[in-house]
Order: structure tokens, then sequence, then C-alpha cells
């Protein structure tokens, strides 16, 4: 793997509000709310005749909408007519696949400017539906067919990780915690509230219609609580993401041109991106993801940079255990210590490696074609110091890192961002 | 638009035999074979080592075959996991896409050699939910429930073509009977039968049934008979392409890397990619395609040629009518002048600017993400030396185009090969 043949960097970003929007609003709709929001964030403004392609990742408005052929759509709709457009798809690494692919294009010299969109309807479709086409993301011949959906998948994997490292069904709680609480605050979010706040009104909703108040003294009590049911063994409610409607806007530009749009741009320092077997039984390990493994050695080699270097990192939150995977395949963490830094507060907001300060797929939503795109959102943000309300981490972040992944660990991206 | 960092040249192409395959096969099975010829027909051979990442085009295996996330998948049946893996959709236009992205992944300096697919399998849906699913590659708010199906959209297009040029029905045929008399040469096609022979069969089994035989003097009095009903007027049956399964698989090297594959890498002079408003009733005229005009006058200017300069090419003939548009869109001919070079023989195997030597989408088959890639397949034998049968050009061919589109020319990608 070689280096960029020119240096790309991130000029803008911005994104839809998450949450449950349609049927008011669309892809489309939601792609243009984040289109506006990226131009406001782009220093010196930027215009549909300033950017060359416009590259969309998302995974299956296929089955959510019945609409394929999102490209040229979305390009339309911001004026990019009849330049490039087309989408990219590798389940819920659409967008990161998305962002990689304009950044090779930016290097590959033929294109200066490119936007990228994220984006994914969910809510069209009933939940049932929706965890279908989500399991079309699986193997359809040996993983489908069997039951085997993402919660059930991941289940497994928690339960592998559980016995190998002795993690606890705590141990995620304890992740969920922490994104609830960045998520709080965070205005884009689709879920506002803190454990502690859900549990507080949970508890006065009770009193109020004059049922027997639980005694929870704390958020694992309530989580422990048949308030929080179990979804697949050992996960429960509270260890999945949600499903979500949004869209999220990147626009990223060759050295030469990105001094026009800003005069603090984010460089690309790496971009790494792995596979593995679609299937789960097919991979060596699954305590482990090989992709993410992959994508991450990748990004570093680029950046000539250690797990050490990164302040604050977007993982791919799907499940509360897919961030333990993560902060231990990434190298921030030895195999199976990553639970014993969440318990220990190192990934808050004030912790000393900040970790979904958005909140994460948990608690800002995962509208999966968008959600490779908000990551790189929240790390513009963070690194610009612009963050909303009480979420700006309280130091110059020079250095970060969005970890974005597709199923059950199929695809990974892996992207480094330096000032 | 800019230069390419660094020459891409195709070093190995290869495809499935194109037909009606499922159950037997999936898309797994005709990638497989695909890769396998793509490999015999790389000169000092390729290894999955020697390969740096999977570049899938396929429009809609969510659809098709309720499987998303092929990238991963295709990856690992070929030896090719860990390595990046992902899917490229722009409808009809996706392993074009597949294979530009290729191309500028390797320019950026990142990767030096990638397999491109191309797959689809349709047949797995019974007729009715294959209009289906290309339906939604139009818009599904202003077309498809409408009942503006492709047969029903490209039938207005060539309406409007009649109308403003002149162009008859008895025109389009033309096009077919050329087509369907190459595809009889292509031992890769769906139907290897040129117009003669049907008109010659049909003739034998009314004989063989005792029935009364039609007397029909020539192709065109068998192609205006009932035995070629009218789709959508005024497209009959033989006008549109087929319903097809099948996979192509195309390697591309960096400069640096050709030479170990190969003596005589075709490069790639020019890729050029444009994109229009998705309905059809959105865009100032429709005798022509904005998108083909866009990636055509990109390619141009990348390779420093024009349409003059072009000695065969691959068009996207989806339905007869396209193949017309195409021939004047790429510049090859004037507005309202391909019909009569179709007339004149011009695009025949042995005439001065052979078009679908391969029998194009009409007859060697239409398995839609598949199409890109194999068109690239027909100009790497034809530019070889190679094209089976009796279908080879009879001149060396230094410079040749692949002309893929999307939908009703939402999408469009052209390529230009030079030795």
């Amino acid at each position: 793997m070689g280096k960029l043949a020119r240096k790309v960097a991130l000029i803008g970003a911005g994104m839809s509000k998450f949450g449950q929007h349609f049927p008011e609003k669309r892809n489309p709709d939601m792609w243009v709310d984040a289109w506006i929001d990226a131009v406001e964030k782009t220093d010196n403004g930027i215009e549909p005749k300033d950017i060359d392609a416009c590259y969309v990742g998302n995974y299956s408005s296929d089955l959510f909408n019945h609409q394929g052929h999102l490209g040229p759509q979305m390009a339309d709709l911001v004026g990019l007519t009849p330049k490039p457009a087309a989408r990219f798809e590798g389940a819920c690494a659409s967008s990161g696949i998305a962002m990689r692919q304009a950044i090779l294009a930016i290097a590959s010299g033929v294109h200066d400017v490119i936007a990228v969109c994220g984006c994914e309807c969910m809510t069209e479709q009933p939940t049932v539906n929706v965890t279908d086409v989500l399991a079309t993301a699986s193997d359809n011949i040996f993983e489908y067919p069997a039951g085997a959906t993402f919660p059930g998948l991941y289940g497994t994997i928690a339960s592998a990780h559980f016995k190998k490292y002795g993690t606890t069904a705590e141990d995620l709680m304890n992740v969920g915690i922490k994104n609830h609480a960045n998520g709080a605050e965070n205005p884009y979010a689709q879920m506002q509230q803190s454990i502690k706040d859900l549990m507080n009104s949970k508890k006065a909703r009770y009193e109020k219609q004059g049922r027997e108040v639980p005694d929870w003294q704390n958020e694992l009590d309530f989580l422990k609580s048949s308030s929080n049911p179990i979804i697949a063994y050992p996960l429960r409610l509270f260890d999945c993401s949600l499903i979500t409607d949004g869209a999220a806007c990147l626009f990223l530009a060759a050295e030469n041109k990105a001094k026009d749009f800003t005069d603090t741009p984010l460089w690309i320092a790496g971009t790494g991106q792995g596979s593995a077997a679609l299937s789960v039984h097919d991979r060596e390990e699954i305590t482990s993801f090989a992709a993410t493994k992959e994508a991450a050695r990748q990004a570093y080699e680029m950046a000539g940079m250690g797990p050490k270097d990164i302040q604050i990192a977007e993982v791919h939150d799907c499940f509360t255990i897919a961030e333990i995977l993560a902060m231990e395949d990434l190298g921030f963490y030895e195999k199976g210590k990553a639970a014993e830094a969440v318990r220990n507060g190192e990934s808050k907001l004030d912790g000393k490696l900040p970790i979904n300060t958005s909140g994460g797929l948990k608690s800002k939503g995962h509208p999966v074609g968008a959600t490779g795109a908000a990551q790189a959102v929240e790390i513009f943000k963070q690194m610009r110091g612009i963050a909303e309300r009480n979420r700006q981490v309280q130091f110059d972040v020079e250095r970060a890192m969005t970890h974005n992944l597709g199923g059950s660990g199929a695809s990974c991206v892996v992207t480094i961002y330096e000032k």
C-alpha cells in the first residue's frame, strides 16, 4: 500500500438531525439538510460550481425505500448535475467507503473537490422489516436463514468475549451509559437523554401513576432491570444502537484547493480499509475483527502514527460490545483490557482517550449509510472546537480517528485526521 | 478535471457465460467463473497476493437476491480477504463505475493492482419482479408509481427521436439485426443466434407443425410481424436487451506493475463520468443523454482524443434506441445521423466503426451490474486480437471505447483504451 499522491483535506462537514423523520423527510430531504449544515460550517462557503463530484454512501435505499440509483438523484438536488455521481456500499460502512473513495479520487489528480453524502431512511419500514433488511448484509445462505440477525451475531461475539476475557454485561452497560451521557450534549442526536435521565423519568412516571417506584440506586440497577430487556443474550435493549433516519455531508479538497475554503483544513493523515469473511463462522476468531485490524494497520502506516498518537476517536458502536472490540482491535488497549478502561472512565469526555463524544451510534443514532460520514462530522467539530453544548473536549485535538464497520465486521474503514 | 497522477493499464479480463443460470449459479459462482477466465487471459498469470483490493459493481443484489454487502463476500471467494472490498452502484453503470473508481484508486498511489468484479443474478426473480427491481433505478416518486418502467421511458425517448429526426422503427431493427449477428459469434453470449437464424428456425418449426409458414423475405419482415410484439411503443421485443445472469472480471494495474503481468498492457487513456436528473421529465431534452455527453467530454479531454480517433466501441444498447443515441452523443455521428450509418453498415464488424462486436446487451445479454465490466472484456479481446469465432475485427485496434449507461441515462461512464 502506497501513500496518497497528493494531500487531501476535510474542509467542511455537517449533518441533518438524526431521528425518526419518515414520512416528513426522506433521503433527499435529509441530504439537503446535511448539505446546508455543511455549507454553513465551511469557513469561506462553498458552491456547487466549486465541487467536481458527488459520492453517496448508502446501504440499501433499494430495500428500505424501493429507490436505487441514489448517486445522480442526490447530485441533482444540490446542483451538481451533470458531474460524476455514484453510490458506494459496504453495509454500515457505506459512507466510510464513499469518503475513502473520494479521498483516493482527489489524490488521483482527477478531482479537486468532492461532496460526500451519507444517508439512510430506515423508518419507512416497520422494525421487523428493518431487521430483515439489515440481515441482508450478513450471509444469506448460512446466517440469515438460520435466524442469525445482527443482534444474534453480536450476542454470540459478546458471549465469546465474556468467556475469553472475563468481560461482563455490566462492562457493556458502562459503554452505553457513557455514550448516552455524550449524546445528551448533542443537539443532532436521536436520543438526547442520559441513562440517568431515562431512569429518573421512568421513576417519575411510575410515581405519577401511583405504581411502586423501583429502587434503582444508579444507572446499572436500571440497566439490569426488566426495563432493559434482553434482545439477544447477553445483549439488552440499551446495548443496541438505534433505528434512525439521517444524512451527513462532507466536503473534501486537494491541498492546493483547500486553502480557498478555510485557513484551518483538517488533513487526511491516513486511510485504511479491510475485509473479512461475510459469515462469522468462517472466521478464525470472533472476539476480534480482522477487518478492523487490517484497516487500522493501513491507516497507521500511511499516517506514520500509532494508537498512542490518537487523541479522540469515533468508533462503530452498533452494539456496546463492538465499542469494546474496536478499542482493542484499533490498538488503544490490549485484548481483554478495554472493559477496564471504560470502567475507569478513560473513554469519557474528560478521560485520557475520549471515545464517541457524539454519543455514538448508541445515542446519536445509526442511519446505517450515514454513520461513517457522521463520524467525520463529529471529528470535524471536535478538532475545530465547535462541538455543541458541553461535549467539546477540553484540549486541542491535533490527531483523531474514525472507525466505521460494516455488517458483523466484514467491512471496515479507518481514517486518521490531523491538523 | 485533471490527469491521472500515474498511468493505469488493463492487464487481464474475463467473464462467465451470460445466460439464465439461477439456481445452478448465483453471483458467487459466476464471479468465480469470471475470475478464472480472467486469470487465464492474463499473460503471465496473476494470484491473490498480487492484488490489493476488490471493487464490485452490482446494481441490486439486495432486491434480486436478498443479499447485500457483496464486497467482502466476493473478495473472500477469490482469496483477497482481508484486503479492501466494496460495492459500487449506479444502476446499469455499476461496474463501469467500479472500474473507474479502481482506475482512480490506482492513480492515487494507494493501490497498485485491483480486481474489478461486475455481477448480477437477475433470474432469481420472475420477470415481473425484474421489471420492478429495474424500475427502482428510475424516480420512485414521479416515474415508477406512474407505471413508467424502463421500456416505457425508452419508448418515450424513441418516439421523441422519431419525431425530431425522422428515425424509424426499421432503423432500430437494424441495430438489433447487427448485434444479434455479432452475438452469434460470441460463445459467452446469452443468445448466440442471428435474427436470420431465429426467423428460419421459426419458419422450420411452423412447417414441422403443419402450420402456414410466414412469407418473411428478410429479417425486417420477421421483426415487423407479430412474432416481434410491441413491448412499449415503438419498442418491440427485439428492441429490448435481455434478462441475464452473469459476471465479469477485470485486472487493472499501475504502470510500474503492469509489465509484471503482460508485455502488452492496454492503457486507460481516458475516463469520464456524467450524471443527469433521475427523472426523464426533469431534463432539458430527451433525444440526447447529457450524462453521456459529459462523460465523453471528460474522457476525450483526458485522452487528448476525439471521436474520430476511436476505432471500435462497446456502447450501452439496453434498448436499440440507446445505441442510436450513444452513437450521436459520443460524437461519432451528428444528431439524427446515426440511423443512416447503421443502415449503411458502418457499425457492423466490417464497417468503418464497428460497434458492439460482442453482440451488445441485446444479444450478449445484460446482467445489469456486470455489463460495464463485460464491455471492457470485449475491448480487451478485440485489442488483443483474441475475439472468438468470426467476430475479431480485421485490423489492429489501437484505440477503443466503452460506454456504460445507468437507468434512463442518469449515470454514464465512458472509458477510452489505447495500446
